[in-house]
């Protein structure tokens, strides 16, 4: 059996805080549906006590979702928090997501406060959402920065004021993998009672590390990754839903999985695009319109002969149509003999060689042939068809 | 002193493979010519047997670059090197980059052969090449899927023959962070003769995870990375130049630096997306309009307070004049402060509650508040300015 990684999707909260993005109560309402769908086991709402609007979205995604937990964000304090319960109120699975900044630049400057302090209000916050629910997230804000010995000391006190789940954020972005994965490997070994709870990844794209890290936090023992559809979120973004689900699929031997249903990823993604007018760009890995267009010769002769000579990820898997070969100024005569045929062309050796050279003169001044290119090529060759 | 990590450019070859977004001549040279002033050391420019167009743009490279290595591609046979070196003949540094498939896939569908024979070829065109240039780069294509002891008796043989740098691609972007870490160090240790030759990374974003494993390789003793500008590429594109420069500038630590100039990378970044037509994401690492735009209240907060509580990198440092704080649902007191502040209004601890419930409803219903709601705002608390 495998080991069971729980996918924490945030694009509703830290997805949202894209500046420009905001969305608003019916959008979030329709992407909440479609992640429950998506097999998600827990949606991150909303930060309810940051506007009276994300509020309202927390309340009625409360009402609707049938599968997944429903979490709202707080900071580590009772007014906050009791928002925040008020909101979740109509959840199956309720869960509250509380915590404070545990690195020497967020107490020092942050907050101007001292280590004692920060793990006396880390407590008393986490022991008021368990008021509320028996499901309670710490998160200690820029654990990516801060010394190893100082946040196991941080997560065995919260721990003991009864958190379930610990979030280790790399808030700025800035672990490398190996260091990512050092860190939740100490946790591991070094804190009491971590064996109860379960641990969780949280990294920000800024150096282009987040799926990655998020990656090796799993291989070192955490079950739980924090990530938004396309990897929207402020700054450089989030963690890659569909990155870390496709990774830990097509590395069966990890023998590490998720409860997603892979087959929706793309019209989600889409779904997420659209209602927030925030594009995916052509080359977004698996979710990308390029994701599995193919358009130099040596990869289209590859992948015409056998698809996995260029392709490690089946298009069905992820609800892509198939795989697309795209003639350009890089396209070989396998290239252009298989789309020609689809076209309805078969062309023998000679005539493809001959083609081949009026398609190459047309490929160098446009940045794509199509088939609407197809019948003056043939007409120069006189070549004929149909 | 720092350990040197080279810096090959594929933008104008592998990066060019993106459909849809062919370059002509001249704009290739317009790109060369700011990949040379930005510092890198080896420019990919083509791949001149696929088209009379590509020939011509390595022949023109050729004769402008200063100071950067001009390299070639071809597959592993005489014509496509002997194009290559034509094309090479007036480069200051030529290097010639030749090589061929090593994964069983690769070997038994793609060129219905066999390992000695695959191996027999692989040196044969290294020697071949070698007749016209010194500088020789041998490529073991979907190295990421070849075994290793297979893959470190090519490299042997390769270097026998005279090849300078051993490229390991990840072709198909299937490895992890440590799996490709491993597969160098694996080279590292046992190809005998590797001393004396460069390795180099050639990762693909397939899974998302290029810029990483690319880390990953040079901390287990690769001394090159090929990368293009925002990442782009075929199907998920490659690694992002601008993120594995920027990994190991801020990780000190690590003793490995390159040689870019890291303040021109914003304006090389978007030459790049409008002579190729193709978009920057605004979430992209580094290069994306967003990357150093904070809309969250507690972010906002922390940053106005220190950057450093929630940047890792000076927007400075590589070319963008400052980060900036947008105004959203999610924002907080502190950061419409800080925004009335720049726009001239300095309200007093009243005003500011007073204007900042005005301010929520307005930002429920608008995706961003800017300066041109500023007065409305201002005129229905009735307070003076300007």
């Amino acid at each position: 059996m495998k080991n069971q990684v729980k996918i924490f999707d945030t694009t509703l909260r830290d997805g949202e805080q894209v500046p420009g993005c905001k969305l608003d109560t019916e959008s979030k309402l329709i992407l909440a549906e479609k992640l429950d769908l998506l097999g998600v086991d827990i949606i991150e709402a909303g930060f309810p006590i940051s506007s009276p609007g994300d509020f309202k979205s927390v309340v009625e995604i409360s009402k609707i979702i049938k599968n997944a937990s429903v979490c709202a964000l707080s900071r580590a304090n009772e007014k906050d928090i009791d928002i925040a319960a008020e909101s979740l109120k109509s959840a199956k699975n309720p869960r509250i997501h509380t915590g404070i900044g545990t690195s020497e630049v967020h107490i020092k400057y942050k907050f101007n406060s001292n280590k004692d302090s920060i793990i006396d209000t880390a407590k008393k916050s986490v022991a008021h959402a368990r008021k509320y629910v028996d499901d309670v997230e710490f998160y200690a804000e820029d654990a990516g920065r801060t010394e190893n010995e100082f946040l196991a000391k941080v997560c065995e006190e919260v721990i003991k004021s009864g958190a379930t789940v610990l979030n280790i954020p790399d808030t700025t972005g800035y672990c490398l993998p190996n260091e990512y994965g050092d860190k939740i490997k100490f946790l591991i070994n070094n804190v009491n009672g971590i064996e109860n709870v379960t641990v969780s990844c949280h990294c920000h794209n800024d150096l282009g590390l987040a799926t990655a890290n998020s990656i090796h936090g799993v291989l070192n023992g955490a079950r739980q990754i924090e990530c938004t559809i396309n990897g929207i979120g402020e700054r450089a973004g989030n963690t890659s839903l569909e990155e870390v689900v496709m990774i830990l699929r097509q590395h069966s031997d990890l023998n590490l999985d998720t409860n997603i249903n892979s087959k929706l990823l793309n019209e989600t993604s889409q779904k997420v695009s659209e209602l927030m007018g925030m594009p995916v760009q052509p080359n977004k890995a698996i979710v990308g319109s390029n994701a599995f267009a193919h358009s130099s010769g040596i990869h289209q002769d590859g992948v015409i002969k056998k698809r996995e000579t260029y392709e490690i990820i089946d298009p069905l898997d992820v609800g892509v149509d198939k795989s697309s070969i795209v003639l350009t100024a890089r396209s070989g005569r396998a290239a252009l003999a298989f789309r020609m045929k689809e076209f309805g062309v078969n062309l023998t050796k000679n005539e493809l060689d001959e083609v081949y050279d009026e398609f190459l003169t047309l490929a160098d001044k446009k940045k794509e042939v199509t088939d609407v290119d197809f019948p003056i090529i043939l007409k120069n060759k006189k070549i004929k068809y149909g």
